[in-house]
């Protein structure tokens, strides 16, 4: 592990990247401007949403891959940490430097290199958000899939990095599922090229669906080749309420027999639904325990056609207040009540640990139920909603920051939920990765010798352990 | 590499895995009859579809989990070769013991050991083959979506250890993306697990996605949960001729902007034309310079309304004799042109070199045009045809096997076609892997510091060199 060379100085770590001879080093590199050492405007790289804060000792703004190149022999040479670092909004420190050393900004890759209609790719710098990879392929007719919900803030290269999901993977799946190939810079400062521009291809080990996921920690993506599809000419969604959990999740494995893969199923609870009603009063019925949202994409016939389906099978199955959204606008006001969720859980408490547990999708009311028994027993607020079409649901409990006894109690339900994923078969995290935050919970998903085969990767492709140090292996 | 632990004997590699101890040690393991040292039995084990020979000293057929990694333990102690086969239908000899040793046979690992219809994956032993997994899916209304040519011989183990293609491409992704775990047996005889049941799972690195298309060369498959979709309720394909390739492969660009992706589209060139013209007698046009095949999926009414728009298509721009067929019986009729063309072409000589080079799909007509081109150069026949809606081009190169001033030109065609390729945006395969067959190429698509990570990956995986040697680098 990297801690054998850094230590302590107050609360900052310090390592040989503070020293003035790498820094103007650093410097020359992407030139003076694109160094940032001064210790409040580092101060907002070192934390995201995860909101602890580990300033790093400089910040640097390569523009392109040849720079990256050469910051990373550097590092390599010198033996300083590096992280690299997306939009900043991930949930488990991920782009984080928690060793110190150097944060390195992706913010001026944002070129994008070739939208390739006829061949349906878009190759582009990680620079980018996810929702201008999107906006791109948009203007020419064509979808970019994934959409996790930080979509707008969130960098390509980081949700790369991570592998997000988000809500339409039922039908598309996850970021990995729609990258092509990558050019990556390594631990020792050389660019690698993986895949390539072709959805087949089997030449050489896929270091592509290695690197998706890898979470930094493997090299840094300078360049990406991500999979266009046909925009679909509509979506719709209907929504409905239900008296449990249960029947609400049934429903899910009712359209398959209809052949219906519906593009995102989101689920509610009821501790969610009375939050977003208390402060937002949508006027949601007092008997509702569940909110469904079901939406499908498609050609407008298509679509028309199996929303109909939809209806009927929810109202077959003890869904009522059943809501179909006939425009953009309806579909869009369907969906306020899952946007009003996080704000409204907010009012419980100023700390929200919000997991993101997977289990196969029939586990879902066993896994909300236990959920909800595990923060009665530890007296902490809870609530759940998420992704109940691919099984991936976000667990939040609320808890008061300052309070440190509570805090705990928040973090023994955090153990015990991620136990609970493993037995009913799921994992620990579907969208959200291991970072440092949940490092010490590997172990619980991932057994002695797989964990010692990822740990020989690391090895192989970063034997100075430069690379976002500190994260996913305690 | 594992060349300077073995020896010649006559034809035939000799190794440690010939010393009677190991072979009794075998046979404890797998029980007396599933181990074969029989010269001729062996022999069959010893090609796949490139039909060169190279007997392994012995096969064995282990059962469960456990026996594979006690013959993986023996064989890493002793250290010799360790080569698993499949369906043995491979294009590049994956599945063949070039540097001898054993041959571990999967035929007698064919439990389902899952297929949860709520939850849609299926869990089995790598020893079905893929139209056993897609026939257990089916029997539940579901779709195992993978289907490469020879579904019907190849075992899944091996369509995941290449990771195997196919017609569905376009629309459905290739083998690795229905992959949501594996349990694999370590060169050192540790049992690891990927992934899981997830589609969502982001917890450590991807190495399901590492081990799909490892050519088993980094472990041993031993049961995988793959992903499963709703059926279909209908197909439909449309047929049609087209005066060049160049008009046939310009109108898959076409269904795009009308929110269409095919499941399959596939060309064929004017030398197949006349080939299975000459054989068959379809009555093809003599004008068809090229021939279109597109299938669509999904429900009824979707299906009608797509290939209705592929009709018209297909029409305004310069298809002609353009069949729809309206029952499966009419389908089967349109894709018998498609399924004449390899007997057809072995009319022009006894040795058929089949290469499925892709590049991007806009580049076909260029690719197949400089394809014609380099086999006049080297006086050799040469057709084309192949999956043209994600560009990966069956190129056939025909000789006489006993003439070897012939052969000696269709390699070099070979040589030059990779080359194109490459040049092209493409890469060397899209669907057969590297195995022994195409190592020599390998350093036309793979640059060096690239292919010195996937070594850094081969060595971490497996030191001794044991699993699957002489295969990938040469």
């Amino acid at each position: 592990m990297f801690t054998s060379i850094h230590f302590s100085s107050g609360g900052r770590r310090t390592t040989r990247a503070s020293d003035p001879v790498v820094i103007e080093q650093l410097r020359a590199i992407v030139g003076p401007e694109n160094v940032i050492v001064d210790p409040e405007r580092v101060e907002p790289y070192g934390a995201d949403a995860v909101k602890e804060k580990f300033p790093p000792e400089a910040v640097v703004f390569p523009a392109t891959t040849d720079e990256m190149a050469a910051i990373l022999k550097l590092a390599n040479e010198v033996v300083f940490p590096v992280t690299a670092r997306g939009g900043g909004v991930g949930y488990t420190g991920g782009a984080v430097p928690i060793d110190g050393g150097i944060v390195i900004g992706t913010d001026r890759m944002k070129k994008i290199l070739e939208i390739n209609v006829d061949d349906l790719y878009i190759t582009c710098q990680p620079g980018l958000t996810t929702f201008e990879v999107q906006q791109a392929a948009a203007a020419h007719g064509l979808m970019f899939a994934p959409d996790p919900a930080s979509y707008k803030d969130s960098f390509i290269g980081g949700n790369i990095a991570e592998n997000a999901g988000g809500m339409r993977t039922p039908k598309y799946g996850v970021t990995k599922h729609h990258v092509l190939g990558l050019e990556v810079v390594t631990a020792a400062g050389d660019v690698i090229r993986t895949g390539g521009k072709t959805v087949k291809n089997v030449v050489g080990f896929d270091l592509t669906g290695l690197m998706c996921g890898s979470e930094g920690m493997l090299g840094i993506i300078t360049e990406a080749t991500l999979k266009l599809l046909p925009m679909p000419e509509a979506t719709s969604t209907v929504r409905a309420n239900f008296r449990s959990m249960r029947t609400a999740c049934d429903v899910l494995t009712k359209f398959t027999p209809e052949g219906i893969l519906p593009m995102a199923m989101e689920v509610i609870d009821k501790f969610c639904v009375a939050a977003v009603e208390e402060n937002f009063a949508f006027g949601l019925s007092r008997e509702a325990e569940a909110i469904l949202l079901v939406a499908v994409d498609g050609s407008n016939e298509e679509v028309e056609r199996q929303a109909k389906i939809i209806e009927r099978i929810i109202a077959e199955n003890g869904g009522f207040d059943i809501l179909r959204a006939r425009s953009k606008e309806e579909e869009d006001k369907l969906w306020d009540v899952r946007r009003a969720i996080s704000p409204s859980l907010m009012k419980y408490g100023t700390l929200k640990i919000n997991e993101d547990v997977v289990v196969p999708r029939s586990k879902v009311p066993e896994l909300v139920a236990e959920i909800e028994e595990i923060g009665k027993r530890h007296n902490t607020f809870v609530a759940n909603f998420g992704h109940a079409g691919d099984g991936n649901i976000h667990v939040n409990y609320v808890v008061d920051r300052e309070d440190a006894e509570a805090v705990a109690r928040a973090r023994e339900c955090v153990a015990e939920t991620f136990r609970l994923s493993v037995e009913l078969g799921g994992t620990i995290s579907g969208e959200h990765g291991i970072g440092y935050v949940k490092a010490q919970y590997l172990d619980y998903a991932i057994d002695r010798p797989t964990l010692e085969m990822m740990k020989a990767i690391k090895k192989a492709f970063d034997p100075k352990g430069i690379l976002n140090p500190g994260k996913m292996f305690v």
